[in-house]
């Protein structure tokens, strides 16, 4: 395939040169965006969610695109679109402005929610995920916009406020719009680089199974001596039913949870052990004694491609200081297993839901509250889609990127691939240590501005000759 | 042994008539202590238990006996005596000021440290642990010195804050005055009447062994996606550690456990088995769908003399609604074991840490603080100390008290006998239902009063003829 990058030379140049003259504004107006806690998981944040909402409405609308806020059950939607190019391919540009919670608060070193720069990075809950990634794309059809007129190819946006509540209304709204929405290819700038220097593109991802557990006990907590030992603990049966969701080896013991593992293949594993990785330094990163995991795969396999067990929070009982001699009502915990193509969320509930029935004790009543889900995904690397993509990142941090999955999920994927039946292009301009649903979130400003022109260069890239 | 209290009869009698005419005096006293929130582990209440001492100090005194506030390095101990009848015994009165703290406060149905009088009863944290039982013997002595001017026997009176947090400050205060605080018979009221009706004595306590574990992976929050499979979650090392502490039988797998623990004499199993108890009533009080415990002993033996493992409080993570998925940085749980005659709790201390070595995984780092402790107890109701008990008891309540044991552990009792050489007389006041540690916390109004009497009564028929 012939790039088209000559082609669009002339243009291309305009738009680049654009966003170098404007660099200081766009970060202003993603600071304006950063400072809104759009915290999706908190129902007091509802006022931000709504207010962020409102501001990327407003900002993609300034760039001359035709923009509507959709309302849902839930969060507002937003969605754009521009189809003055007849002829040539849809983009559809998947991004979301809601933010994970910003506790624990204590360990921030500047405020959640008050942008900050140091040593280059942009310091900000919501930094990196997904505001200041998805907002590279609005600025880059800004920068076409204002310097060129008008955009190489057809483009429609849609940003959400669900992302991280693994909110229903989204997948509602595209099953129901489907014709609307329609498009060529998807892109999603949520995911990262491989390293700073070594720019990705993400043909993989896993999936999730979200799972709140509670076991309840007496009708109130319970002096631990005058009932000690004639009552089941619920928090004794909690951790019981959790632990023995692993055996002995570390395998989740959910009858039939492998049964859908696509094994890795040969040449993922080749590629994966080419990568530069250095293990110590990303255990002393971590800050942990020792890296741990699965018998028989390497850090980069158990990361990107084996299913996890992972405890996300534990609850019950008495948790100020001292002791106290209690028996809780009530114990509980959040987990979650993070998937692997082609494992189903939806098969995993009903099977969990038979492990746990044969491992509660008798004497409490427990109760599974299904938080989110969503599919692994895993996509063809050598369609012409993917070649613009990469092209698109080269010309923009002068680099070809690598080709990598990544261990987070992403349900739209699933989402825009069973409804839209297209495979989207994951180009993230993150990093690793970005601290994503921790304290100190951040986001490099020169990957910022990296993925402005990465994105200006896929609109041309992506434009049939 | 011949009964005294023929001999004091016209004094005993003074001495309860001047009960009867105080009646609502002593009541409104008590509320006044109990509205003082002297919650000893929680250290900001710390002026609330200073306010518990100078309190139940200047109460004492009014009644004629000296009276000091010791210092300690922790919350002040009330000693106080009246040596005024020689070649009489000397009874040691002990018992404590401080309280559980009130949470969760959303299930009080008045406020906790409101005393509110529903149903005859006294709603109040402390109202029957162990402010509203270690009153009644203030006011005993009260009613003999204002009444008769002098009491039969000598008392001392050791008043302590620190109860409910296992603090090491009495313990030092008894060992280096052994001979100031030398007694022939020690007494407390901290414990609870076999049921309504059925006053008891208690011979029997089980002992506690308090620990609090901390397991430390990450140093922050991470996300789940990107890290999970690589490293071992401390959430889900915490479960699996406390989950080893128990084998499927439910039997306690820290080798040794079992070791020193003296199994249920026959008389006891035949006297227990002669008690009422409706198994189906205590079920639905408890509001537990049903019992279980130990296989191979009743519901009462369970309670009353085999040990126990209770996660008192567990946490880490994310705890507030909907989904995050991190790695927790670090998780922790507070747990505790039920000991029996003769289990040494500074001997399960080693074999715990050695324990939970053994069942720690891979790359996280824990902790093990220990909280508190104190040895079981179990004494001989054949004495003359316990007769008289009998006998004060079924004086004051009508009845004559059954023999039982109790759960729950008072420490001090284990530490009178070591230090003191003097077995210690359980003359409980409260009811099974008392919620103490929980909320609605209560105490029966005409236990209260007959706690009085009794404790009038005891003084008198431990004078020698």
């Amino acid at each position: 395939m012939q790039t088209t990058a000559t082609m669009t030379g002339h243009p291309l140049e305009m738009v680049l040169d654009h966003i170098d003259a404007h660099r200081d504004t766009y970060r202003d107006e993603l600071f304006e965006l950063l400072r809104i806690p759009s915290v999706s998981a908190q129902p007091n944040h509802a006022p931000d969610i709504r207010r962020a909402a409102e501001f990327v409405r407003a900002n993609l609308e300034a760039t001359g695109v035709a923009v509507q806020l959709v309302e849902t059950a839930g969060h507002p939607l937003v969605y754009g679109e521009w189809l003055g190019a007849p002829g040539q391919p849809t983009l559809l540009i998947y991004g979301h402005y809601d933010v994970q919670p910003p506790d624990p608060l204590d360990q921030w070193l500047s405020p959640p929610f008050e942008p900050t720069l140091r040593d280059g990075n942009i310091y900000c809950r919501g930094a990196t995920d997904d505001k200041g990634q998805m907002f590279t794309h609005l600025k880059a059809v800004d920068a076409w916009m204002k310097s060129v007129g008008k955009l190489p190819i057809n483009v429609k946006f849609l940003i959400e406020g669900e992302e991280e509540v693994g909110g229903a209304n989204l997948e509602r709204y595209v099953a129901e719009n489907t014709a609307k929405l329609a498009c060529d290819y998807a892109v999603i700038s949520d995911t990262s680089q491989y390293a700073p220097g070594l720019p990705a593109l993400t043909y993989g991802l896993r999936g999730l199974a979200y799972f709140e557990l509670r076991v309840r006990g007496p009708r109130q907590d319970l002096h631990s001596g005058i009932y000690g030992g004639a009552i089941t603990n619920p928090a004794n049966a909690l951790v019981q039913m959790l632990a023995g969701l692993r055996d002995d080896q570390g395998r989740i013991t959910i009858p039939g949870f492998y049964d859908d593992v696509r094994p890795l293949e040969d040449w993922e594993r080749a590629e994966y052990a080419q990568l530069p990785f250095d293990e110590n330094a990303f255990r002393d990163a971590i800050g942990v004694p020792s890296l741990a995991g699965e018998a028989g795969y390497t850090t980069t396999e158990r990361r990107w491609a084996r299913p996890t067990f992972d405890i996300n929070g534990l609850f019950g009982g008495y948790q100020l200081p001292g002791p106290k001699t209690i028996i809780p009502a009530e114990a509980g915990a959040k987990f979650s297993f993070r998937l692997v193509p082609d494992q189903d969320p939806e098969a995993i509930t009903p099977r969990l839901r038979a492990r746990l029935a044969e491992l509660a004790p008798p004497g409490v009543v427990w109760e599974l509250l299904v938080h989110s889900g969503g599919k692994a995904c895993r996509v063809d690397p050598r369609t012409p889609g993917f070649q613009a993509a990469s092209r698109a990142i080269e010309r923009a941090f002068g680099i070809k990127p690598v080709l990598i999955r990544e261990g987070g999920s992403i349900p739209v994927v699933g989402l825009i691939k069973d409804h839209l039946k297209v495979d989207t292009l994951l180009m993230g301009w993150g990093q690793n240590d970005d601290n994503l649903h921790s304290p100190n979130e951040k986001f490099a400003l020169a990957d910022f501005e990296r993925g402005i022109r990465a994105s200006a260069c896929l609109l041309a890239e992506l434009a049939t000759s």
